[in-house]
Parts: C-alpha cells; structure tokens; sequence
C-alpha cells in the first residue's frame, strides 16, 4: 500500500493530492497512465461500486415509469447541428469520426455529446397521440466533450463513462413542468440514499443547457471548498421538438408540437460520493452500495490447531453471512499481519469489519469493528447477522447527518461581498447574497468573489424583504449564489 | 400489431422478413430509420430482455474469478497499430476520430474494434508477478467495425453494443490453455442456460483472430440454415505481451513475458434467443429472462359489479405474484379485446399467461396459458404461485429440447461432397467432412459447396480411420466443418 504522507483535513487542502491517491490505492480508476489525455480505466473494485450505484438509479428510475433504451454512440452532423442554439454550445467540445477503414466519410460523426438530437429525430416515428405520453426514455452510456479545460479523474474527463442521461416527451407545458419536479424528486431520493448533501438552484439565464428554456441544478461541495455540479434537470419546450417535427394529436384532436425535458447525472456521484465521505484513512462506503459490506479477518494464534480452527471458522462465517445477502470477504492471506490488513480494509471503505481469533473462537462471539466511527464491539454469533443488517442502516445514516452537517456549515448567507469574500478566503463554500436580477449585477460579485455564479435557490424560502443588492443597491428580488466551480 | 402476411416455416425461407418484423412489432430493436447505416436503437422491451441476458452472463463470469472493468472507447494509432498481425486483420475496418471540436487531433483515435492492445498496455503496469495471476478481466461495451459487407439488425452491424469481451493473463502456456478450456465451460453453461444449441469448432488456420495462436468458435444454426457465430475464445501466446512487454517474474524467479487468452460474446446471442425459440405468431422468451414472465388478461362480463369485481381480482393476483419475485403485468386496457391482448403477447413471447374472468372468479381459479406449447390449463389460486414457478422451469427446458432438436436434424456427416451439395439445396444447415488437413482442400470444398469452412470439431470424438479427403484421397486427418456463414 503507497504512503499517505499527508492528511486529509477539514479545510480539504490536501484534497486534490487525497483524491488521486484513494482512486489509485482502492483500485477505482486508474488514471494518468492510459495514453489519451482525460480518459481513464475503471478498475475492479471501483467498477462494482459502479454498480451498486447504477443499480439505485435504475431503481429510482424505473420505479417511477421510466424505460432504459440504447440509442448509437454516433450521430450525424446534420442531426446535431438541426437546433441551432444546441450546436453553438457544443460545436467547440465534439469528437467527430471522419474515417471508416481507408475512406474518408461522406457525413462526419459526432460521439455523442449529450442525446437530444437523435432521439428527437427518433421519436418523431415513434410518437403520434397524446394517449402515449407522458414517455420518459433514459439511458447508461459513454459520452464524450473535447474539454478544453484541465482535465481531473472523474470530476472533468473526456470519456463519462456512465451518463445517466434521461428524456421524456409531454403533451402541453403543464405536464413539462410535473416532469421538472418529479426529476428533481427522483435526484433526491438518488442522492439522499448515497448520502450526498447538495443544493438546488435554478442556473441563472446565461449558463443554463444549450437548447434548454431553464435548467436547474444540483450542486454539491467537495472538501477543498469547491462546488460540483452533480445534476442537471432542463425543461427543454417545444424548441428540439420544432425542428424535428415530432408532433402529436392533442386531447382536442388538435395537432401540436409535443414538450420534452431533459435531465442528467454521471461518474461525477461516484467521486461525490468517494470525497464527502472519505477520511484521513480513505475511503468510507456506505453499506447499501459496498462492494465489500464485511470483511473478516481471521486472527490466528496458538497451536497450529488452534490457528486452523480460528481459519475454519472465519469461512464458516463467511457462508453464513453470504445465506444471508451480506456480500462478505474473508482476508486470509497468509503472507500479511493482521494490522496491515486493518489498513488495507479501513483504506478500502469496507463499512464493517469481523475480528476472529482464539477468544472470540473460545467465547462464540466476533468483534466486530465499524469503519465510520472506528469502534469496536463483541456481538455473539447467533446475533451477527441481525446485527450487521441493523449496522448497516446506522452506517449509512450516520455518513449521511455527517455530510450534511459539514455541508450546511459551508452554505452561509451574506449581506454584503465583503463578508463573502472573507469567508471564501477560508477556501469554503457556497455564499448566498441577495440579488436585484440583473446579469451585470451578478458579474459583478462573481468577479469580486473570484467565483462563479450558481443560480437562484429552489429548495428553500427566499425572502429578502427590505435587502438591497450590494452592487447596484436596487432592492433585492431573490438571493444569487455563488461559489469556485469545478 | 401490423399484419404478418408471411409464415415462418421449418425450413425459415421467410426467417429475413419474419426477423425483421419481429424485432419491430415486438419493440425490441428499431432499425433502419436511425440515419447511419449498421447502428439501431434498442427498445424498451428488447433492452430489458437484453439486462436479463447480461445477468446471467455476469453470473456465469463472476462464479468464475472473471472482474469486470471498463477501458475507454478510444484507442490511439500507435497502441492498436503496435501488433503487426491484429493492426492488418482489423486496419480496413476502423473507425477513427480525427479532430475535436475546431482543432486536428494530433494522434488519430481508433473507436475500440476490440481491446487487447489497450488493455495489454494497461497490464504492463498493472501485473508484474506470478502470485497475481492467472487474472480474468472483462468488460461489456459497444464495439465499432466500419462493414463493407452488406449490415443486417443484430446479425452484423457497424455498432455492436453489447460487446462482452473477457482477457485473460497467464504465468505459462498450460495455464493459458486451461483457461481455453474454462471459456468454453462457461459459454457452454451461458448457451445452454439459454437453450441456443451450438457446434465448437477449431477454426481453420486461415481464419483465426487476427494476433491469436488459435480461434475456438461456437456457432448456432438461423433457422434459414446459415451459420451464426456466437461466440469466440483464443489462445494469444505472447503475440500481445511481448510487443506491449507484459513481463512477470515467474515462480522460479526468471522473467518472462505472460500469456493470454481473449473471448467474446455479443449480441448476436439476443438474435439467436429470438430466432432459434420463435414460432410463426412471434417470439417465445424463456421464463427466466422474460422481461415479462406472467401477464394477466382480465376477461370482464357481466354486469359492471361483476366487471369490477375481475379486474380487481387482476390487480390483487399481480401484487401477490409480484411478492414472490415474479414478474407479472396486468394488461387492462380498455380499448382492447381479450383476442387482441392474446395475440400482442404472444407475439412479445410472453412465456405464460393468466385469464381470469366471472367463472374464474367464483370457483377460486385462474386459466394458464403456456405461449411454449399453446395449451391451456385451470389452476387453484392458493397453487398458482408454485404451479408458475415449476412451469416458467419446464417451459425453458422444453424450448431448449425442440431447439436442440431442430439443429441436430441439421448438422450432417458426409463423406463426399455430391451429397453434401444436395443437403445445401434444401437451405440447411452444417455439414461434416473427411478432411486431409491441407487448406487447399477445404477451399476447394468450400467453393463447391458455396459454404464456408467453419473449422474442425471440439465438441465430438472424431473417428475418421478409413475415410479420405473427397479432393485429394489422401487420407483423411480430420472432418470439416462447413456451412453458409452469416
């Protein structure tokens, strides 16, 4: 195991060093050493996490009427380029395929960017009345940008490899607007079961989805202070269905363009999910999505009778566990002490961990060892599954209230820049200030902070009664935030 | 449901225009509207038939050590050009990213045809000794081959996206070659738990994969008699890890390059499923992948009470059949007669189905349909739920009996070719051979016959003493296997 020569700590200023460190030593992804510059490997053990976590999404997904389809990685430019405003934002970041074999292609290739365009074309021969909506289509897929900015693993890449990328089709505004909330519902059941804090915002006009009439967004932060956009909810009306004529019969027999919505999330939980959680230690997984819920490791001692009956028994264990759903592991490797297993689990993020030796052995008990908390406690036999069932749930809670109070206290309210900017000088958070709705206004501040501005708060009470705009000094409509992005 | 104006037959002379209309009507894969020729969109339907699929061959995998990964789709030039041999077998048939966004790329990026060159690159770093191996990787991803050759849905075309590709490293040759034998093990059980009946041949000199020692094929009869290859394992040698300097330390402390296995599936595997076990009213899926295994059809009468009364009893089997991790669908739209429900699901190969109506009702029954055998039979409510379970078992063995059957009928010895000849006119099937072992003799064969040589058998002990080569006379070494490849 390399060696963690500095500490991850509350300010997170070692973060970037801590992150490329824990994906690499956990084997999540192995990046930097794959021959194209912001692309990356996924590796066993990040790929089960992967997994698990899809699996939730489907869940999320599905429970609420979706269907997954597979739409081609390829699209043709004339396809992309149909909404005018959609390709202005994406011309600048699109691979194109412009050879096949030894000939050059007569219609160049884009690797997808984002799906709008293909499945709209698509479903103008699949959509006609509305007694078939609302559709909503998602799918799991690669997706590509030509970032021009530096790339990060996982967090800015040019391969996102697991796009969740979900789409649906509504008979007038109204019901787009349903979708809307019924999106943002789902993301935050999706994020509430990893744990993930974030904040809602509605993106101010001129960063919103290109193509989109409003985007909204989910934030989080990671420990150095910096926010990261982990999803995207866009009521995109009627403009992709306007020029790929995917019209319908309307209740009044009358014919309309149909409305759609858009909404995304990517890899970008899974790193959301490594850095709220993880510690000076490294990783902590919570229960529901660990690859490895408990690992046991077999302390032999004693005569070599005793060893061995302490070896049998921590399979015994592990049979028992695995009859019971628990995905469980046994580390007997003979060639490490029990103390550099310790490290290699609690570094791994398995939530729990079972100690096995001649005592326990003697007594029909396991000790039985919490990573999120780092405490230790004997459990009888007959009672450990029941028990780590029940462990898991309070796991999962417990690095839940931890990353949101870590969160909450890093989102602060500010009257004035001067303030705000005091507190972004501590390389945290999210500041909220009030705002008149004016774009320069908001520049302005942004520019101050060294920051960027995030958006309007959809997920609480707004009221700025009486506050003024610190720039212009006009009263204040509703609060802007802002915080660095990745 | 559009009209099916053609029947599929035993000898399946309709099986190209049954197969289209199939794949369509039954929502699993739109083809030839999306506009870039070879690449179509999978459907709701099709794509959860295709999760189940993947299930089972993640099952099949992971029972035996395989991990699965994921590499990124873009490969550049001079890592997949650095295998003279696999650059030339595969060079006429890629497709290549050369620019991003405004810019020239300065390395051309290949979309991945098949990953050994990136991954044997990723195992230089990765895998330096004896104690980690043998080690088993895989992934499941979309695969890009620019065909020249005509593109048919499914069968061959330019995206293949459910590319399941498993690499293998090894300390020596025995080790590879045991590895040979555990693929083939494997995609014996993932075939068989299927009910796609298949031949293992060698496949000739002439025709392995490019940069392998040597290719094993499975192949499977269309039930227009030509051969369908499905799956693929070849022994590497050290072709790949000798250009990419995969070097172990071996057990006797020397150091030497590894060897390595590759074999594939695709989803071809989903055209076999669809073809081998459809009839003329459309697909018949087995129980344990269907994504709809049980589908209940209300059939009201009577006054509106005890109209009610039916579709309420639909409802409240559904949950009950649901609790014991069925998975059942009540089709009660009204705008549908019973008739038209049967055909649409039996169409959608919907494995069994549940008609209740008044006389149901009152005597405490449900008539079960089984879409394998088209019979009908009552069955109390209080057995419903076992009676399922033990038919959805002998509905998957009893397609897998007739289709086991049906190829067997048409794989035929014979020791000269006139014979051989005729057979071909019927439009069935594989023929075997006496071959002397020379390629010019199988060509001539072939050309005779306008069939292809698939290779020679793995899967039969071959007595040849006596015969001789129908070309030459020599003595014949082995049989030869032909068909008409798809």
């Amino acid at each position: 195991m390399p060696d963690m020569r500095f500490v991850y700590n509350d300010l997170g200023r070692e973060f970037g060093r801590w992150f490329d460190w824990i994906i690499g030593a956990a084997e999540i992804y192995d990046y930097g050493r794959y021959p194209v510059k912001g692309m990356g490997v996924w590796m066993p053990y990040g790929f089960r996490l992967r997994r698990y976590v899809i699996e939730l999404l489907r869940e999320v997904l599905d429970s609420r009427g979706h269907e997954e389809i597979l739409l081609p990685l390829l699209i043709p430019d004339f396809i992309l380029a149909k909404e005018s405003e959609h390709i202005r934002g994406f011309e600048g970041q699109v691979y194109w395929v412009t050879r096949g074999g030894f000939e050059e292609l007569d219609v160049k290739l884009a690797l997808r960017p984002t799906s709008e365009t293909p499945l709209s074309y698509m479903e103008s021969f699949w959509i006609k009345s509305y007694k078939q909506l609302p559709k909503k289509y998602y799918q799991i897929v690669s997706m590509f940008r030509y970032e021009t900015k530096a790339t990060r693993p996982m967090l800015r890449v040019r391969e996102v490899t697991m796009f969740k990328e979900a789409h649906t089709v509504h008979e007038d505004f109204d019901d787009s607007e349903r979708q809307v909330l019924e999106a943002i519902e789902a993301y935050k059941e999706f994020f509430d079961k990893l744990g993930i804090p974030y904040v809602i915002s509605k993106r101010p006009e001129w960063d919103k989805f290109a193509g989109a009439i409003y985007t909204i967004a989910f934030d989080t932060l990671m420990p150095d202070g910096k926010a990261l956009q982990i999803g995207t909810v866009h009521n995109l009306g009627q403009n992709f269905t306007k020029v790929f004529e995917v019209r319908i019969q309307r209740r009044d027999q009358s014919i309309d363009y149909a409305w759609q919505t858009s909404y995304g999330v990517s890899e970008r939980v899974i790193a959301s999910l490594i850095s709220v959680h993880g510690d000076s230690k490294g990783l902590r997984i919570l229960y529901k999505i660990a690859p490895i819920q408990v690992v046991i490791i077999p302390i032999p001692a004693g005569s070599s009778k005793e060893k061995e009956a302490v070896i049998k028994e921590a399979h015994a264990l592990r049979e028992r566990l695995l009859k019971e759903g628990i995905r469980v592991h046994v580390d007997d490797d003979p060639d490490r002490t029990p103390g550099e297993k310790y490290n290699i689990w609690e570094m791994k993020g398995v939530p729990i961990r079972l100690e096995i030796g001649p005592k326990e052995l003697r007594e029909g008990t396991v000790t039985v060892f919490r990573r999120d908390k780092k405490v230790r406690v004997r459990v009888k036999i007959e009672e450990l599954a029941d028990f780590i069932k029940r462990l898991g749930k309070e796991i999962d809670e417990e690095l839940k209230k931890q990353a949101w109070e870590k969160f909450k206290s890093k989102v602060k309210m500010f009257s004035n820049v001067e303030d705000a900017k005091k507190f972004f000088e501590q390389d945290v958070g999210i500041v909220e200030i009030p705002w008149c709705g004016k774009e320069e206004c908001a520049s302005e501040v942004a520019e101050a902070l060294g920051a960027d501005a995030l958006g309007t708060p959809l997920d609480k009470d707004v009221d700025v009664s009486g506050m003024k705009c610190p720039t212009c000094g006009a009263p204040a409509v509703t609060l802007m935030r802002y915080a660095k992005k990745y």
